[in-house]
């Protein structure tokens, strides 16, 4: 069998654990103040171009989303996100636990937020019997593999300044949506278009991890607090600084990133060559192609993926998850597959 | 400079590490759903002797103990810790930041509970106008060093049960507590014992890792729910699995452990050699010696360590902690450096 | 002016007060601990024709649910409502703020969940990754004025015992429901249907108070640790008791709530036979007329209510609401004003 | 029986209950937002001297706390409290509750706080892995019955200034403290002395109802939105605003707490007629004396009064708290019962 079933099916590049080894024995300070979380801090600075924001490392995208926006929100305000959205839909309630609404835009379409969408959310929102809006989230890529562009996000930067809301991006998969053949973003583009977003590991190569990077200054203070409070401080905190220092000492990152998304517009190719559709516009490292039942069932008894939703009596769209480790002849085999089966089908 | 910091100042035992880079390639489930952390529950269960517990894999133990004791616990009940808890002081009120009181219990001698003084607590709480103390944390080995011996575990667990408190033990440095020349426990004593209780694996030896093991059928349901929820679940939940499948697979655990305490025991005849006292009866992997200030002054030229307290004018409790990768080595200079010390001084 | 805008508007019904003054200098216990409460608990009690429930006053709906709910679920327990529900929209997220989140189901047309609303519900949280939907709640009458019958609600009853979810009723309004035409509920019926509910005093002639009453057995448990923990004992809780034993020792409760709904159906038939519709389909003492916008704002002049929703460019749907206050002269006043307008108008 | 229980064993001062009469079928608007509210908002400002505070009406003692607290602090902030503190010690966790820790200093002779006692919290808190004490909580009087003099809040309030330290106090008996004859505090001395405070209506002859005074410019923001997701904005805000209208149109409030002062120091000079002695020196309306337990035997048989604490084996201390309500000749009867015992036993 193999998995196309998402982006975090084996463990790290071997890069990475090479620079564990290699670190392994050096004695150093617990809680993320050694120094290789100290120089992946100050590389990322670099990469992003500003040295007026704090970057912090957790394990993973649940995580950081549920410190920052408890940390960032008063109890009386909302996070605002599209029904799509990952903290809306599968980190079992993270953000109400931590006490805050989510209000959600439909998103159907793209799985994007617009300056309209919010709009409506802020209107209807007009008194104290109601929830403040006051942070939108979105995540690039978003859940259903589509991008922003960065008019789209200008657009929506420049609405949350004018309407007070702290614009947050979710970057569990940031390399693919920057390594996208579509993307006209740059990394460094990030800090002043969003006041907080996150540079995933975990979906790139890395073991665990994510990089939070907060722009907006009062956003920042004691942040490593909230870490704490929510038992996001490694004691090794060393394990993730290691890890991003390995991925952007050059273009690690992005090269990984940039395999994912190859390897998905190979299958998406595949896929369009045997005439099938897709679900959903997705320039990135997940695919979500229309299926016939019967493809799905063949298909299944070698590869791993899921099914996504049914999309009439004999037609499904499943999901399909590209990696840094996706091997190129596995991609190959299986839009053959597809491709043979077709053949076969309309003869 | 050598650092007698803590146990978590360097990376893994290296076969932890070869055991992450022979399984890295292979694909498989997330979320802890794996091959790998399922072998390591099997394992930790034979090892515990019972197979109608429930273990999962989190990343550390300030996350362990508020997933824990969050989901054991209705809004109003408290927890019940000694003074010197973890959960009480170094954990940034993440246990009231689900929403639960700690009362607490003073351990000024030895830092732990016994049924007398949670009896003062349940005395002390009679009615609705207070919290219903409802669990009784414990940590073995202690934050001062000591252990409890099988005899105290038997006393506050039958207190416990007919209280109908859980009682839940903080092993995150459980090794050095089972592996203390003191020790009359077993790890399979353990879930009769208490209701739920860790494993510790980043103080002896893992990158990052805690075995939560929960032994109250009661405690059981739902709870992968609560990890998801306060962002516990790792994407690679394998990262962990994996290293508690090599640490149990043999001895490994327990000789890592025997090591820590060897160390530190090695430091404690040493400075008992100079004449010198102790704070605390402390049998484990961190002792607390009773220094003249000035000899604190010339160690801290070559090592580190914290200044525990201040004891009078000329002499301060400082804290020694050694781990499963602590040198021989630098355990005898340090100790000649003592003794040194006070022979120049005796003179 | 004169005011249909809420049925909150006056003070209480002057029995109560009266009920008030002749107790007032009578010591007792605090904190709902007096006679008077629970003599009032106990009638309650015989009205509901069972003994084995519980009984609680709090001061107010928000306060009610949100205590209520949050001593019901557990942290990744969600709760289902109607789009509509009062928990939903106009709490200020007091339900997310005690950690749980609110799972809407689409209700346009009549405010009201049915079992198959539910099953989708249950249906689209499958796993870990998302909340555990746990509690319905409903509310009777509804937000938008309707009513649940009989057969309603046993539907909704036995579907939630099948499948271990909580049934609860806001009964903010419930005076209202019991008293409407289309009624075939007793309020005996309900601690057999639902597992908690509440009997609304504040919108039926009360200064304040709603009287909760929980009939399921596990849901009693320690119930006064959470009002306490919520700020919802009342150090004189007397004050509410007093008013629930007036209101139903003998039929009040009962009759101020046939003259609110006979009101608003005074007013239903004055605009029904100007020829205007209605937005819902309402038997109870809220109604939602579909007026044309200059004879809103010809009333507005005179009287004082909501604009719900615009209808369409020229029609408007307003929010009447009748109570126990509700003087006959002034609706027949209204009506007529109405009456004039639209003979006016189709001139 | 007669009490000396409690300032709220009785229902409210008939000048309030005909207020409530007089005003009672005028029709007004909701949530505070009448007509009388903002009348009592307006009146309280003058007698506070300042026009640049924001006053609002709960309904409890706990709820006002919780309700202030939880919007005051940060997820990571902390309060610090006297070891007596009703935050602390009678209000079920509610502070926690809503994710906050509570940091005590002993208090044991006067129940007070000193920059000294708060200045030792601070310094104990010196990083992330511990909370941030940011409020300090005071009672006036405190929960045993003394009072800060105007020096004294002087001190604690430049040292809060200086450590930017939010400074609250709990007047939920502010009427007897003003009017001890130990006091020099002026109610108009307060908002310059404290960030926010509130007069306490419940134990002063109210129905129910504390008036919260933020002065603070920073707390002030959103704060109805935080009352109503507490469940704290009654519909029937009125009820509480005619009560504090009534109570400071002229000097009612004033007068009603100088009577129950007038009262415990009647009690006070009978006891110490007796040659009895008081757990700590009170000079407002709660005492605490100490009496053999035999006498405490014998007037518990005509007597309602809590038993505080046992002081040795053969005395007790007990606590005697008067009201607005508390009848002179019962004073007078109890004094002499007292004195009569003494001089049987001392014959």
């Amino acid at each position: 069998m193999y998995s196309f079933k998402n982006d975090y099916s084996e463990g790290a590049h071997p890069r990475i654990l090479n620079a564990l080894i290699e670190s392994n024995l050096v004695q150093d300070e617990g809680y993320g103040e050694d120094k290789y979380s100290q120089e992946a801090i100050d590389l990322l600075k670099q990469k992003l171009g500003r040295t007026d924001i704090d970057i912090h490392f957790l394990t993973g995208g649940t995580q950081t989303n549920l410190t920052s926006i408890s940390a960032f929100l008063r109890p009386i305000d909302a996070a605002i996100a599209a029904h799509t959205g990952h903290i809306f839909v599968h980190e079992t309630g993270a953000i109400e636990a931590t006490g805050h609404k989510v209000i959600t835009c439909d998103a159907r379409v793209d799985g994007k937020l617009t300056p309209k969408k919010i709009k409506g959310v802020l209107d209807s929102h007009p008194d104290e019997h109601m929830v403040k809006p006051k942070l939108v989230y979105i995540s690039n890529t978003t859940e259903i593999g589509s991008i922003y562009k960065k008019r789209e996000l200008e657009d929506l930067s420049k609405f949350c300044k004018e309407n007070q809301l702290i614009l947050y991006l979710d970057g569990a998969r940031l390399g693919s949506a920057l390594c996208s053949e579509e993307n006209d973003l740059k990394l460094s583009d990030l800090p002043d278009l969003v006041d907080a977003f996150y540079i995933g590991g975990t979906k790139n190569g890395a073991l665990l991890g994510e990089a939070l990077v907060i722009c907006k200054e009062s956003l920042k203070e004691d942040f490593r607090f909230h870490m704490k409070q929510k038992g996001a401080l490694l004691a090794k905190g060393r394990l993730i600084g290691i890890q991003f220092l390995e991925l952007f000492r050059d273009n690690l990152y992005f090269e990984l990133a940039d395999h994912a998304n190859k390897m998905a517009s190979k299958l998406s190719d595949g896929i369009r060559q045997a005439n099938l559709t897709f679900l959903t516009h997705s320039p990135s490292n997940q695919i979500f192609p229309i299926l016939p039942n019967a493809l799905v069932n063949e298909l299944q008894k070698d590869y791993l993926f899921y099914n996504w939703e049914k999309v009439d009596a004999e037609n499904s769209a499943v999901r399909l998850v590209t990696s840094w480790a996706t091997r190129e002849e596995e991609v190959m085999r299986f839009v053959e597959r597809i491709l043979r089966f077709c053949q076969t089908e309309s003869r």
